[in-house]
């Protein structure tokens, strides 16, 4: 028996596409002799679309393709795909939720040659980006429904007992229910799990530890398929990479598809065991490569689903913008990018060469549009304005340096890069890294705006590591930038060739916010404080990993705790503050990471809060001082 | 024995300040003889704060708050109030849920002289902008976990058996469970309900039909008290209105709160019925006054949360930007209004002299700073502009007039407002509307931009609504703007004087984008093109209301299918495509109806999906036209 999984892209939202390409790939694993075919979960709707699952007549449709891909199905081929269905549709039972809609459910449809079976998937996730409760109701429900259901029941397909489980079922730590090991015991002789999951830093290998312990642990051979695509909740743009994979009964890995490929794989089930038909090929790459492909991914398809092909980047010669030219460049060619410079007095001869230098590394359109004018201009027409009253008192309006370098900042993204990319036929980017868009260190409709931002779940260091991965062979990124004082040169206090810059001390910075923002069990600042006071927080932040936060650098940064206090909820307060607001308005941010902003990291612009824990060793620390 | 609801602020994410509330709320009733205080669901964290919940340092400090709460009962006086706790707290065993963190649970606290007993959320909803399963399990697992535990108990207080259940339980129709009927089986003599539940137009009436037939059916007083305040869900800011009440136990009305009032009221319990001290005083408001209210109320609050206190709006002489500044000179005092007028060359005098009107009715501060010298300036610097490449090849820039009348919005937004509003200390607003905000018609950092999205959930027709409510006692919003053609008079083909202006037909496009929004179950496109063709769509999309929709206007703007079918899909791929790209950066908005945009209506940037029965309809018109 020849078993197949196709590692396909899904289109979220449009069933008819999907089923042309499940269709597609059911003639071909027909036409070469397949007799099972395993396709993603959610093949047909696509998985992340809002409240589009709310909308009855496109549930409808799903459904409609659904049952047309099933008619593929022939004496010796079956198909196995994900699709979402009404529960009526299983039952009869038009039962409604506790949303008052008719109940919807995350299926596996097993179509073989004159009959569909369904498979409900048991464990709904409802944590980071996840909220399927909000929409599907659960394998137990429906047993609850419907006494005669059963959950885990393996089918027969040419002789062999196929358990069908559905991504979070395979990911049962924190659940009481484990599908697999149930499934198991029904008499499946192989475990397959359909999955429609993102790329997340660090999850392509903790999954291959938790299937291939599956595998091992119930001595059946494991089968997990996922998809490709590019979906989004809005705020967050997530990457399926694929990775589909096969462990056997040993739970050795047998097969493990390239991340963001199309391919088919092919198995055979004899005596038991499952065999892959091609050797395995493949090698555990280091994070910052598959990071690379992630944002090459996201950045190409991104622009691919809505429709666009050009962009404009505000290269100002920091390595943001310069990441971000040499990310979009490799990802939609560079005859489709367009990079601006947009100088004002403030800005170095340094930065304006490395811009200059990165145009021409990467062969693309560049140009320089002078800001000063345009600031003169506003200062002019506004400084000194005195608006009145009916009774004919006035105010006066005046422009501080500071506002002026807003001012500055916005004429750059909403006057000049808009303009030349609404001329163009094109769209800006937005190039913040996480450290800045966490602690909201850009400017509102300046710097902040854009249509994605790529950089947005990168930490500052990470921006470093990709620059020099993309210069692994040669230099594409001017070298020049690694070693600059990151500086926005918005006033005479940024002047980077005086080694003036930014405020964030990022060896330190990066992983506090880390910590604060990123860590699974975020560190509570009482904790951070305490740790500040024992001299261990260097190790505590770097959190197992060599970086370049010492203990050293944080004696020497913060001498003793009141300037490390008054830093420490500095940047809190931002976090908490200034940055949720600006967040609101920002572009979508391409997800690498456990909790990129937007909908993997739920906030509401709230007031920050300090804990009494927090409070009473503040007040200790410093009345002892 | 005296029963009081004190109906009070939460501030979200703040204990240390929600415990002083409630503590003084329950010092003042001890001194005036009160034998119990009931206080609103989540008093002490408050309710819409994100991932917050996530953070054991945060759960830990409510809950000391609760428990120093807790300490202001004595023999006579109890309280009740509602706050989140883990489950640990309740059973002694740290059970993790399933996304791996300590489980939470919404509770009641009931303080008696020497013991503080919980009660469990039985019903969490898990729809719009509710998501409580994300972090709470509820009572039905906590039973499933604890076998001993008592999910409907009610309890002794002075010798009354109260029943004490938590906002949803009361809205029992699509659940299994019913916790009203439940806890009045086991007894209760009186059923309290403790909510904390946002404001949402029509609610209030659902809501006193639905406690009034609680309290009917089960012959037993009911008590609802619910708090106030704002809180916010990053894009989506709702108003808690209160409107506490109750009824006795015939279901008739004996209490009822003001919106946004904070108030004390107080009842005798006696022979089995409950009685209130003071006589009812309530009138059914109509609802464009609970709109006003709630705006108010909205922009108020929003401000202080944020510590803002100036405003400027960039007023056009249109119903939008009007409404928004006779909004904010109610809300926030006509010294903190600041009104620029920014003219170009297609500004008629007719919309200047409504806003110069406008600021002498409200009394504000007002100026005009015109457009055209930047229009000019980035004409200049950017038409015919020539970026090359490393080849010395290069390509042209040039600027549509479509392109530059975006030019002038951003100059407005981004340029010109948020210039003073910085240099001045304050904010600017967006002024859109639904109807706009909806489709998309306006531009990103122009006219999109702004802190606040005050009138985004309103749809045209109500912008109207509301200005003649305002004038409903002397002119404030200038009359004139009530006859005005609606138009952004960005170029010559829209001259509000010759009556050109927006390319929506707001009668009609309102009601139908009302239809596919915001409909509990929306409109499928299937069944507005069905009735378009048997001529009775308005009617369908009237809703049962009276409108300025009739069959006539239909038939008079769309006399043939083919012309219908264009303007529907134009709008809705503007709905689902870039509407929703704009909706992303856009700025907060204060919900009003069922399905805010934001987390009330969540949406994926996907490609517009046309349904199967809608093609095949549309299919079969054409082709017999």
């Amino acid at each position: 028996m020849k078993i197949r999984y196709s590692q396909l892209t899904i289109t979220p939202g449009n069933p008819a596409k999907n089923y042309e390409t499940c269709r597609q790939a059911a003639l071909k694993a027909k036409k070469e002799g397949v007799n099972l075919l395993i396709l993603p979960e959610m093949a047909i709707p696509g998985y992340l679309i809002g409240d589009k699952f709310e909308e009855n007549d496109f549930i409808e449709d799903c459904e409609f393709f659904a049952r047309e891909l099933s008619k593929e199905a022939t004496e010796d081929f079956s198909l196995i795909f994900g699709c979402v269905m009404f529960y009526e549709t299983l039952s009869g039972n038009p039962r409604t939720g506790t949303d008052g809609r008719k109940v919807k459910l995350n299926t596996a449809w097993i179509a073989t040659q004159n009959k569909t079976f369904y498979k409900v998937k048991t464990l709904l996730p409802n944590y980071r980006e996840f909220e399927e409760p909000r929409h599907f109701k659960d394998n137990l429900w429906v047993k609850n429904s419907l006494p005669e259901w059963k959950m885990f029941t393996p089918y027969n397909i040419g002789g062999v007992s196929f358990g069908v489980l559905i991504c979070e079922d395979g990911w049962d730590d924190d659940y009481d229910l484990k599908p697999f090991e149930r499934t198991s015991e029904e008499g499946a002789q192989v475990l397959i799990n359909l999955s429609y999951s993102p790329f997340t830093l660090g999850k392509n290998s903790s999954r291959n530890r938790r299937f291939s312990a599956h595998a091992k642990n119930l001595k059946k051979p494991v089968l997990y398929v996922n998809g490709l695509g590019l979906q989004n909740n809005g705020k967050t743009v997530f990457c399926f990479d694929g990775s589909s994979a096969a462990w056997n009964s040993k739970g050795e890995l047998i097969a493990h598809s390239k991340m963001y490929e199309e391919e088919d794989v092919d198995f055979e089930f004899k005596n038991g065991e499952l065999f892959s038909v091609s050797p395995l090929q493949y090698k555990e790459t280091p994070e910052i490569e598959d990071i690379h492909k992630t944002l090459i991914y996201g950045i190409r398809n991104y622009m691919k689903q809505s429709g666009l092909s050009r962009v404009v980047i505000g290269a100002s010669g920091g390595v943001d913008s310069t990441l971000a030219a040499a990310l979009y460049a490799e990802a939609i060619g560079k005859e489709n990018l367009l990079l601006v410079n947009m100088p004002t007095k403030f800005n170095s001869q340094t930065t304006i060469g490395i811009a200059q230098k990165l145009a021409a590394n990467l062969g693309c359109w560049y140009t320089s549009v002078p800001v000063s004018e345009s600031a003169a201009l506003t200062k002019r027409q506004i400084d000194g304005l005195k608006p009145t009253n009916a009774k004919g008192e006035n105010i006066e309006i005046n422009l501080s340096s500071f506002n002026m370098e807003n001012v500055q900042a916005r004429d750059r993204g909403s006057r000049i890069l808009a303009a030349i990319a609404s001329a163009w036929g094109a769209v800006f980017t937005n190039n913040g890294n996480k450290t800045e868009t966490t602690v909201g260190y850009a400017t509102l409709y300046g710097d902040v705006a854009g249509f994605l931002a790529a950089l947005g779940d990168l930490w500052k260091h990470t921006v470093y590591d990709l620059c020099r991965y993309i210069n692994r062979e040669k230099e594409i990124v001017p070298n020049e930038v690694l070693t600059l004082k990151p500086s926005a040169e918005l006033s005479d206090n940024q002047a980077v060739d005086k080694g003036l810059g930014d405020p964030l001390i990022y060896p330190y910075h990066d992983r506090l916010l880390e910590a604060l923002q990123q860590w699974w069990n975020r560190a509570p600042l009482h904790d951070i404080l305490q740790h500040y006071l024992d001299g261990d927080l260097a190790a505590y932040l770097n959190h197992g990993e060599i970086t370049e936060l010492t203990e050293e650098l944080i004696k020497t940064n913060f001498p003793d705790a009141k300037s490390f206090i008054s830093d420490l909820e500095r940047w809190y307060k931002l976090f908490k503050g200034m940055g949720v607001a600006k967040r609101i308005q920002a572009p979508p941010i391409i997800a690498v990471t456990r909790r990129a902003y937007g909908f993997d990291y739920r906030e509401a612009a709230i007031q920050p809060y300090f804990s009494r824990k927090y409070l009473l060793l503040k007040e200790k620390v410093l009345s002892n001082n």
